[in-house]
């Protein structure tokens, strides 16, 4: 089976990834990739070990060749586009914000702007490991956001296991490479800004991921407290590590509970006791790593979530709800068959 | 006035910078510096840009004809050239953690080792922000650790105020660039190993720096919570950043607290509302910045506290020490005059 | 004295490097600092290092209040301003590539555009240490730019002393940090794109600083072969570190040329033999350092040649020059008096 | 077909990017990994994605479980091991720098010690572009050094074609990555001694590189001048760019044979005019890129050669040469089928 698949935005960070694994993927053949700002030149011109392939603009590409689309724009432009692709029985992996969240007015209190295309909602949240079953044959899955899938990995099974202590805040202190922040150019993601540079930025009750990580621990029966969180720019560029530090209720099975959700999980890992999650684990690789750090005398546990915000948090998990929405192997294109 | 000083442990990255310090200091004249590897070199062999001073080994070095001695030397070496200094009337800045514990029984738990000089103890705490009454004129100050330096700025204020929530838990996420390591050979801190990465180390309740935070947070009243301590290992060479979530009682009275504190310091700044601390605000100058981030629903206040953890996490902080003890005004050799 | 000074362009990375010499600088005053994007701000939020001044825009700056200008601005918009100061009898270091080229047709050719002003040329060369008499109470001087003087300060003595090669080419492989290429924002520039890479540009007879490199050397009796020269962009935020692979007639002499003419310089060291300039010599520093490889059986000798792109390469150095044309010391507010 | 395979010296950084590769090559089976420090443990544990493989001393591997041996030890220790292996019948790619040249006095004059098993000499020297004859069914080869890789590959081509100006010097500066220094903990290659620096080292006729470097190029009838080679640590991990600087006889026809030389080639790639190899090109890859820069005016050819300096410098070299040795095709295991 071959799956005939379009990019939108293929030169920005995510767009190259995706692109890169798609044209390695067994079962997925790249029709179109599109560029507004490099239509007609090859996409290698936008990144030296990218395919030959020669960009389109978005209004050029060609939807009736495709059976799937995966769209790496901003927000508020990906929906429409989805919109038009859903109408011509294109299936539509959505990297943007535009439908992760259910709800309108949350996505226009979180973004300050009205939602590009309400009557889309719902879409299945595209987290396979946290709910495959909405996403099988799904025709149009909202892939999330990278800090969010680090923070949901963790907090998610607790959250139904109804192991987190009621009304106590849930910390998270989160890093980030500066490819999250995107490739378009801005003076504070310069190299002679960043190196050497730590900043924190959008900290407390304000990062936009919140809004879709509210929604999918309400889903998950979440009765915690209030979440903070506080977002950094490292100065390398790959790479999530995100430190929850989640009051339980009951320290033991809290990490039983997570061992047990991702036990059989290929692209999830919970490492032994003792170890700790590093970028070094999860760079270049389409997994998230979890670690395990009880404190006992504060019945709170450390989770260290790493993942890679371009892959785990972007381009490898869109490939995932790809594999699912099209009954293919979930791993198929990531991992070794 | 001049005084004379010597440099124990010079060719580190804490020594480095002090005798850089020192050098251009205008009250200090410095009459040695040792190394033990590389005694009868000069320091700029050690490093380019430092003083042309030929090196000794410590038991060559003319302790008569010195005022005042820094130990920049491992744990369990430092006490006892302090205690021989002191004994020839010779004044002490150590910048180990030796003579930082009152306690000699919560030395050796921390540290895994009997307490080289308990008759020294106890020791004034040299960070004077928080006291500077028991430095004035002192013949032996205890330098204390970066990160404590760090977590201690953002934290004592509020215990002196009662201001923090009685037995929450106290998370401080903290943030250190790669010379807070030291500049022995080890393979963890290769380039080939930091290059790209970010990872957490002795997290939980374990760093040893947090002995010398709970003293002085007992000292000052404390009454919250367990500490929660997770340092990181950041691709830097310099500075620390600690994210410090403090549950509090009120959160205006907290802030205007910490704004108070620090009011006329001339090294410790508070920045106005709406602006984060970052590295690039301290690092290679002599200065902790705070910055204060109120979380209404939760009340908790994130005080990022952020310093070079060489100088104002070591030898600035040395210096000021210094200053202290001869009765010089504080910032010499710090700040322009 | 105090010479009242202006600085145009404040908020790039020459400009904030400016400022900081000036303000510090003991004979300086600085009047005004202009920027035309952050116009009305202060400059402290440009950079959170720097002097807290109010920006104004050009237009509006009080030419009438000042001694000596500092124009940190892109070619073609740097002469015009320079004439209006000069016009009222202010003094201008110009750090634009603008004046350095006597020869506007030369100017035309290397930069593509129609020299702005070409009534003020030609406007001596600001490279202290080849030449300082032009400079001494000069109404205005050329600042070099940061590859210039590098490799000036390389080749200079061998050309006056005839000790290169007649017809050899003069190969020139130099790497520079990312800060040399401005502040302004550009997709290369971007930390995502640098980090990990390391790329060459305009390489063989192409970047725009050999126009003022072979008019300087051309003034020094230059009879060796083309200049061959490779720049390339480093994984670092500043410095300049240049080979220059010079084909001598006589090994001994070139290397005790080299020695002489820097002898006395307290800003250009020449190291010892056996010691290789690295760029840890010069960052943050306002001093050139060289080193001198000589290659027996080529006759080749390599001159590395480092420096910090932001000061010996531009600020630092455009203070030695305001230093000269006031009659000050020229090392003041650059080193300790 | 399976080829078993052994490799010594695991937990360094081109043992860990061999066995990565083994661990996924289609027709290779790693049978042992040894490791004299980390015997016993996993090699997972020196590297966070490496393959769960069990570590044994060297004196424990069972040699007669295997086919080919890979040898990623210091020199003086590969040899031996090297003699080992070829007594049982178990073919050899050495990749440490003992087998690469063929004369013992030259290895001691470069080494500075006796070679440590002459007997094994001559063995084929493993740089498949540039002689892939002697390597087919060999059952030694010798992988060539990473700084020897891209300088050969840049200029082989011209000396065969007899291109390279006679007596001309070669001039060659190159910058290469910290992992080349090796793993062994090391002052100079710690991260803070890196971070912000670029230092050249023995540089001039000195880097032990050059006599297999020479050795080669005397068996393509090179006659031009004497090589000055020019190496320099960059700060980053991975990546070499030499820029080699060749003064040819006719420069149309110096870019015309390299350009033919590796038309054919998977894993050489020589980029069009105008484009210029940067470590973006290669670093991760199994590619040696090359760009030339012509310069008409002085008759060089600037020849920018780009490869990873743990892969086409070493590991993936050596996977190229066993697929050589056991006649499989060249690129299985690192290019897709």
């Amino acid at each position: 089976m071959t799956v005939r698949v379009g990019v939108y935005g293929a030169t920005g960070y995510t767009g190259l990834e995706l692109v890169r694994l798609l044209d390695t993927h067994p079962e997925a053949q790249i029709r179109f990739a599109t560029s507004e700002s490099a239509a007609g030149t090859s996409l290698r011109a936008s990144s030296p070990l990218a395919p030959d392939l020669t960009l389109v603009s978005a209004a050029d590409a060609p939807l009736d060749e495709v059976d799937c689309v995966f769209l790496c724009l901003p927000h508020t432009q990906s929906a429409p586009i989805a919109a038009q692709a859903l109408a011509r029985d294109v299936r539509v992996v959505d990297l943007s914000a535009d439908l992760r969240i259910d709800d309108p007015d949350a996505y226009a209190r979180w973004y300050k702007v009205a939602h590009p295309a309400p009557d889309l909602l719902p879409v299945p949240y595209g987290l396979p490991e946290l709910g495959r079953l909405r996403l099988l044959g799904a025709l149009c899955v909202a892939n999330p956001g990278c800090y969010a899938t680090a923070i949901l990995l963790a907090v998610v099974p607790l959250a139904r296991a109804d192991l987190l202590a009621p009304a106590a805040p849930l910390i998270i202190d989160a890093k980030s490479g500066v490819t999250g922040a995107g490739r378009a150019p801005k003076q504070n993601i310069l190299f002679g800004e960043v190196h050497g540079n730590l900043s924190p930025y959008n900290i407390g009750h304000a990062h936009r991921h919140l809004g879709e990580v509210e929604q999918e621990l309400a889903r998950a029966g979440y009765d915690g407290g209030p979440l903070i969180f506080a977002p950094h720019l490292l100065p390398t560029d790959r790479g999530i590590l995100a430190a929850v530090y989640a009051q339980v209720t009951d320290l033991d099975a809290a990490q039983s509970t997570l061992r047990s959700a991702y036990a059989d999980e290929p692209l999830v890992c919970v490492l032994p006791p003792g170890e700790l999650a590093t970028l070094a684990h999860v760079v270049r690789t389409p997994r998230a790593v979890l670690s395990l750090t009880p404190v006992p005398d504060a019945n709170v546990l450390i989770v260290m979530s790493a993942l890679d915000n371009l892959l785990k948090g972007a381009a490898s998990q869109a490939v995932q709800n790809f594999n699912l929405m099209f009954s293919l192997p979930e791993t198929a294109g990531l991992l070794p068959a």
